[in-house]
């Protein structure tokens, strides 16, 4: 498929991301109202809705990220946004330090809609746990992030390296694989 | 003002409280969808418009009580709801106490429209500390939550002893002061 997708995002940074896997991406920034549920799905939906009020019959796509702490009890899960402006990583390494479990998952679902209004969900999940914060590449909690298997965190990994094990990159390329079906 | 007042919420404990306050009070059970915001009043003017598609040109009123742990600078603020599904009482006096700062804020904003579409604001905000759980009176997190200056947590108090003191009790009365002099 070739058409254009429009990503509904206020954050550059996913966008970047996602435009090395998805050449015909185009970002539309718009702060979309979120609404408060542990449920991915229906936070998408919603997300879908609402964009689909700004670009009727375009094909859309929007995306969500959240984080689970272990010594947290899975908390912040979506309300990663306003848990990271709240936090540093520093605050966020030390208090899973200090409560003794550094275990966190991460996941992206991506809902996309096409012109004939039809929508599609993506969604994977990555474990890993929570280090002292090393390289400065990429964004958010990347710095603190050290993937399962791995020995560099996502912040000191490449934009590509990052894509080619990340939640949002496996996302993007189930979506991928998807759209090269349907041409 | 004796008229009706509707009011919406999803949670008949805080019906119960705020009815002792304002018996004019009838209860509405509907979860509105909640945006995610750091900011209180965006959060609850997107809940007076959600709340006045069902009940246009009543007296509605709408609640929202979050809490901030200075162990989690902040956080979980207006998403407690969910903290609270997923952490014990326990889990939260061990967190605050492993991270070595047990004080807490609490905050209760309320919106009142009017049957003539008018909007007014309350809000009252009360200090605390997390203790381990003791008393089994009212409801969410009020068996940790000592309040400044007092010797008994919320979850000790009768409902009349903690309306008295409490966020949601002083914003009540705030509220009610004015529906008194509207007449």
């Amino acid at each position: 498929m070739k058409d254009k997708i429009y990503f509904i995002t206020g954050n550059p940074n996913k966008y970047l991301e996602i435009k090395k896997i998805i050449p015909n991406l185009e970002m539309k920034t718009l702060e979309l109202d979120e609404i408060q549920s542990d449920d991915s799905k229906q936070i998408i939906k919603h997300k879908l809705n609402e964009a689909s009020k700004y670009f009727p019959n375009k094909n859309i796509l929007v995306e969500d990220t959240r984080i689970h702490l272990d010594c947290l009890n899975g908390f912040p899960g979506p309300f990663i946004k306003w848990f990271l402006k709240k936090n540093s990583l520093e605050k966020i390494y030390e208090m899973s330090y200090k409560l003794e479990n550094r275990n966190i998952q991460v996941k992206t679902i991506i809902g996309y809609r096409n012109s004939n209004q039809e929508d599609y969900f993506f969604q994977v999940e990555v474990k890993g746990i929570i280090v002292e914060s090393r390289g400065r590449n990429n964004f958010g909690f990347d710095p603190i992030f050290l993937p399962e298997g791995y020995i560099q965190t996502f912040g000191e990994m490449s934009k590509e390296e990052k894509n080619k094990i990340s939640h949002r990159g496996l996302t993007i390329k189930s979506l991928k694989e998807f759209l090269n079906k349907v041409k």
